[in-house]
């Protein structure tokens, strides 16, 4: 027989350089991945670089001075067409910004051949509307192939499990868990099976200085990040109810204490954090009363039909509070044939080095299924 | 651009028709599977039939009859034949046997361009020898696939996800787990956090009677299924120490106690089976006293260069202790980017359904890599 066909390394465009971009850009400089791809262009929100460079190669040392000396304002239209056009396309395109603009490009990028690998959520969590569009334009539709792995869980094997249950014809009875490492770090300290009293705002001041949280900690603690991957994780189940707003259909618990709404900045929000402490341990004194601790979670309930992020309380033996340490996502599917135990996947559900490999497997998979052609 | 090139569906022989071998033909025949695949040529260890029949077609409760009145005797060399030469090749040769005479045809059955999968591990656990074979007529050497998700960890993402951090460039620490369903049984009974005195004989009694066990408990007790599984992943580690016998050069601690080593029949030995009992709850006294719990677990430390299946003794709050449940398997994976925190997978490690679904999805992963042809 013929000996296999390596495809020639992929071209790449890379666009943000944030924390999860500067990774992905130092996994795809390194070995093993720098023999199967080839970046062809880097970009921040203002400006581009072509590559390679006709001097010495970058580095995740010296790429952002180098783009800002010699970087042109970045024109995404000309990225797709860079792409596309490549002796070697189609080429990859990861969106590593957290735009909505962008995501609004995904079908017109992926109908010109170009793969798209993202760890961005916005796309597959917004309108139904957008969903639709893209997945009408990516495979099995055509050729292109959109993937998100990182969207959910960072580097945990999420997606692709979920999408390994449906696609061997399991049925998906429940999807659980602790989707936010913010949150999970926040409650896991709050409200621990052994007990303890730290208060509510204590808590979130040593996430924010830990960096666990956004800048501004509304952004964790509205629940909405948590809402966008449970959209992404209905959308695989073909039972699952449809959310034509994407996650903005989804009932949301936010938990910013309504003594707190009124707070316009989130210097003044920080500064009035205690104002919603009783509200917070008046939950954990309850749950405790029961044995129980309190979890921001997400559920996928399918038999019920029902989609919800909100604040639940679980025995002191359950997984979700004894298993789960640190900012640690966890995860449970129950299934027709995982069930009564639950299939569980848990690690870090954060940090650049773990998103940035939620995005590079994609990209491996990409690679592999160029190269093995039907014969 | 050009719509997807919808592969035909791919011609499958399966091999084997055991438990799991009737849960893979159970998955083919029913949606979504059935539009994928068609099955060419089912056989046991005696007759193979061939497919479609004229008649009506095959189903799960009539497979079996079907193959006794009309099997011809059964023809390896034959069935790589149809295989290779089908309209529609190349087909996929599913190894649901025990056999080690078939995994030695591994190398040959690939080398006609024919893809494998396989929950059966005496293929990739055996001589080094055998391993490099398989690894030279397999991609990325040649374009034939050789897959074996799940001989570890059944359904669970257990190989995909080693394949995915070390493709990735990840740096392999450790990876420790229950690996046997059996012997997770075994021990989350018979040692407790909580306590308890249940004798060791008691245990395996039980475990037999609910069918956990092989029909002679020895061969799960021996440890050399969790060696198999660990020279299976150990080979997926670039820095992990070579095994030239495979499962044989794993140092593994075998749970039949000296005093039953003399023990010539299965009938003899579950007899005895309570003369091991002292040597058991001692280990069990002596774990206790340390607050800690018995598990027999199977460790790759990459760092010491150790491969090892074990007795060890666990902390009552470890995850091994507290997390685990039934006969689940737990593996956890400690990487440079998952630590100090582990990436952690857990849930049912054997059973029909999920051994089955852990062949069936890669099935669907050659399906997804031969229909995106590189432009």
């Amino acid at each position: 027989m013929s000996s296999v066909v390596v495809p020639r390394p992929i071209p790449v465009a890379l666009l943000g350089l944030g924390g999860v971009g500067k990774a992905i850009l130092s996994q795809l400089l390194s070995p093993p991945l720098s023999a199967q791809f080839q970046l062809v262009l880097i970009a921040n929100s203002r400006q581009s670089l072509s590559l390679p460079l006709p001097a010495a190669p970058i580095t995740p040392a010296n790429f952002q001075s180098i783009l800002e000396k010699h970087g042109a304002p970045l024109n995404v239209t000309s990225v797709i067409s860079v792409l596309s056009t490549h002796p070697d396309a189609p080429g990859i395109f990861i969106d590593s910004t957290g735009s909505d603009v962008i995501p609004a490009m995904y079908p017109q990028i992926l109908s010109m051949g170009v793969h798209i690998v993202t760890p961005n959520k916005k796309g597959f969590s917004a309108s139904e509307a957008l969903y639709k569009a893209i997945a009408e334009k990516s495979f099995p539709n055509t050729p292109s192939l959109a993937y998100g792995e990182s969207t959910v869980g960072a580097g945990l094997p999420i997606i692709q499990t979920l999408k390994d249950l449906v696609a061997t014809g399991d049925e998906i009875e429940k999807i659980e868990g602790v989707f936010s490492g913010t949150l999970s770090y926040i409650f896991n300290e709050f409200s621990k099976p052994e007990g303890g009293n730290v208060k509510f705002s204590e808590v979130v001041k040593v996430a924010k200085e830990k960096g666990y949280t956004e800048p501004d900690p509304r952004d964790d603690l509205s629940g909405t990040d948590v809402a966008r991957k449970l959209s992404i994780l209905s959308r695989l189940v073909p039972t699952a109810p449809a959310l034509p707003q994407g996650y903005a259909s989804i009932p949301t618990q936010s938990l910013v204490p309504d003594v707190l709404s009124d707070a316009s900045t989130k210097e003044e929000y920080l500064e009035r954090l205690e104002e919603g402490d009783e509200f917070f341990a008046n939950l954990r004194e309850e749950a405790k009363k029961e044995g129980q601790v309190v979890r921001y979670v997400g559920v996928i309930d399918v038999k019920s039909g029902k989609v919800e992020a909100k604040l639940g309380k679980y025995p002191a033996d359950h997984a979700f509070a004894t298993a789960l340490k640190g900012s640690d996502n966890i995860i449970s599917f129950t299934t027709k044939r995982y069930s009564p135990r639950p299939l569980i996947i848990q690690g870090a559900g954060a940090g650049a080095d773990v998103t940035a490999m939620g995005v590079t497997s994609d990209m491996v998979k990409i690679y592999e299924r160029l190269a093995v052609p039907r014969i």
